[in-house]
């Protein structure tokens, strides 16, 4: 039995129950959220969301005690509005740090011993955060880091060449955040490198594209979903299938000594190993910006 | 190449969308809604939600032309907090009807020669209007019905029962509204009348628990969409997969000479036959008083 | 993770694994067969199967040791030709009842908890030497029984009537042979009797269609694939989602004292509840000369 | 509605049949055969197979007049048997070039329209003639090429290193036959090229593994179908979607004026743009080498 608990079923964490059911990734499903009269609502509506098709996922109450055997537990607590009105990932850490205090604890005391991803912002920091504070060796957290963000320069470059966006190989790096960016020379259509395809300056343009879709999105409808959610229930597929995929998760990197975006091979036992791209000289002081700021933000967290 | 569109992009028309992309049932979407900056922002969130995944739904900006060669249009607009604040389908149905008088002629105009499906509510006096507006041959409108609330049934017999939703057969009949009622003479699982394993008082309890469930989920977050958008994909997957499966859909009675929901063959030519369940004496009773009220219904749009 | 065994990988055996894999099932799966070259020879047509796919199945080889852990064991062994040059069951059982005295030990001494599946003919005997040489308790022990001759009924009455297979509900029973039945009193199109649509002449004549169905298949091709493969599928589906489906398996039949196809509702802990249907007089009769078939057939073999 | 047509349905046309039905791939199947009996056998197996799922393939009786408005043909014909026992793709070429002869007449004089896609070996040679023989445009003919090649590499790489496949990027190039080579110049593995993490010595020997892949299933059981159904499901996927996903099809080359397995972008109106790879100078040699086989093969079909 495939058993996958999230904490925070609000948009993001609700859209990734539904599209871990639909696409039948999971087998029993544990939701948890404070404001119990929503729990309850996304627990009734999942289950309608499942009749009338193959697989049934067992839709779990909420205890403590269900941890202890669960594969994969999804953080996905914290409070958009605030980022919203904001867009200061620093206000949203602060609060998101307190509500990390609070569960890191319970995880830590159920038993739990599988799989802990992050999808909470500020992500590389509170993925950090939940790692110290749960004492789980480090391969075992990790967040969707720049996951969505490399999706969303696929996204960019398939529209401009029109190409499907997984015939696009390449990664963005870094925080989950202002601070990352696409590495280009990663970047092939076809196998053919985009830095010969396009000049810097059409690539900047098209990094500003990647970048700009997050916020065109949550602009739009006050947060996002779909995106989050189909990176988050690719990464819970591949614990759960053991499947060896490497992805732009947010993983410990020894060298820098904090989480933060770059691709590494996912497992059942959570990071097997993580890959150092060749990067070209400007791409390197962009990591070290990046890294930078994730130690800085994390170190405000206390 | 399967193209569909939506009209209205709420919680229901973009987890529907969602779903559509998510199962790989279509290969065009149309988007549309009067709010321009939501509407940008769901058509961005989809495309990210489909990267590093092998189907590629093509999203098309929305035009009324591009109607002329879609094979189903989804209605699903309106607005949800005129129902949440008053809990009235006679409000909702006003709030409805003027959406419905400025979209029919458009999309009949456009040449459209597909399927029209409608999801808004109240759904059977909604599909009525626009069958009347577009002029449209009556098999080829038809709304979603019962198709929500027999899952919603399934729902409740299933976990009375601890069996999968699917090996519960039978159907809601009537309006997708307070005067619907389950057929309980239909309901079987695993071949054995349900009649047979309970008793009438049990069956009206479960019926009540099943009934609860939209209120459950509505009160709960401020509106529906797992439930609606799965039996809504299933509806579009009949027609655009021509796989003659009955569903209880709201289609036109002609002994009725209304739309209601009860179990009807679906097409890639619309509705192919209607079924006419054997009833008891008091489901027949339930099933002329559930006419009415959608007949009064009806009569009060104009 | 979920990881199944195939014992025997002729073409229904090699059919099922791909299918598995096809519709990502199974996580880690292991073949076996006497036959090495051949097994090889699938193992690594099944991987090349999987390339740019999103799951990946870990195909591990086949030691006895593996079974300890393995969640479903499927028994396909047995050598189609015998069946095929003569069509004569009691000569296949002979034959099978040799391999089931190897396999049934070593399956013991593995350690295996799982469930055990059989498909190897004749399907309700073999089953049940299965369990009695295992001594594994009767619930964790079945066979795909009268799954494949439903489909084949459902097929034979889609066609006629122009419906998808799936909204034709009702069941086959009995042996999976010749002495099997339809029970047309539990067949329903879109909640209408068939009964009440068909005369009994024009029953019979259907029921010949469906009983043909496996001859055409295999006089022409030598063996049946694809339909078997469909149907195991499924019921392993059933066990490792725990999905509670009513599935006419062969499952033990307390009242008959033997294995025999009738609805049964699966899980991961195997069969959790049979129904019995309710029989008109003479499907009655027809049932007990399908048991008699069984037990005799069953009492040939030691 | 997505119909496809599979003119042979031996392991792999029938195989490929099965994959598309059970991947959802397609509406509408019509298959072809001389063999009439094990055809008609193919149809009921084939049926069998999808009973019980959700879509329903509706399996079209073969007459020249249904291509009139086919999406893609898949031609599979011909006969293993004659390479399995010689290992000689000229005698094959010869077999196949007389059914090339009977086929293309009939496709072109039924109206078809849309994207015919070879299987048949010698698959470059055999496109060729496709194309010439019924006249149609280069772009709207082409084969499966080194899509299977690049697979077993991807299979190789995958093994050695642990990884999922798909997260192996690069290309077989060249004849889908013995001149064909891998590009390791093109491989990637995490973005790390894998030039930079194996010696010359252990590239060749892992070569020589993903080439030997096709014999050890041909010699085992005598014949190939998952590898090839599993991407042959991939491209007609990719037509059918119009999905722009980059493959390594057998395209025509304008540069080297002949059909060979290098990348190029595939659409509903068949070959958008090929990719030529940067290759390295011995690469270079192995490309001019492989042209040479597959002109030298065509010019002895006539």
């Amino acid at each position: 039995m495939k058993k996958v608990a999230i904490i925070g079923v609000g948009h993001v964490g609700s859209t990734l129950a539904y599209t871990l059911i639909s696409r039948n990734i999971v087998d029993e499903l544990i939701l948890f959220d404070t404001k119990e009269e929503q729990l309850l609502s996304e627990y009734n509506d999942l289950f309608d969301g499942q009749v009338d098709r193959d697989n049934y996922v067992k839709l779990i109450k909420p205890t403590i005690e269900e941890l202890a055997d669960t594969d994969v537990i999804v953080f996905s607590a914290g409070d958009i509005s605030i980022f919203r009105n904001n867009a200061d990932r620093f206000a949203e850490l602060e609060l998101t740090n307190g509500i990390v205090k609070e569960w890191a604890p319970k995880i830590k005391a159920s038993g739990f011993k599988g799989i802990l991803v992050n999808i909470t912002n500020p992500c590389d920091a509170v993925t950090q955060r939940l790692q110290e504070l749960t004492g789980f060796p480090k391969e075992r957290v990790f967040g969707t880091g720049t996951t969505l963000d490399s999706a969303r320069m696929k996204h960019a470059v398939s529209e401009k060449f029109n190409v499907h966006p997984s015939s696009v190989e390449g990664y963005v790096l870094g925080e989950h955040g202002d601070s990352q960016f696409v590495a280009w020379s990663s970047v092939r259509i076809g196998g053919i490198p985009i830095t010969e395809m396009l000049s810097e300056k059409e690539l900047d343009d098209l990094e500003s594209v990647a970048r700009d879709g997050g916020w065109i999105t949550m602009k739009g409808k006050g947060y996002t979903s779909f995106g989050i959610a189909n990176q988050g229930a690719l990464v819970v597929e591949a614990v759960l299938n053991n499947n060896q995929r490497i992805l732009p998760v947010s993983s410990f990197d020894t060298a820098a000594q904090c989480y933060v975006g770059h691709p590494a091979q996912v497992s059942c036992d959570g990071i097997v190993k993580d890959f150092q791209l060749e990067l070209t000289e400007s791409e390197q002081q962009k990591w070290k910006k990046t890294i930078d700021t994730i130690k800085y933000m994390h170190s405000t967290a206390n």
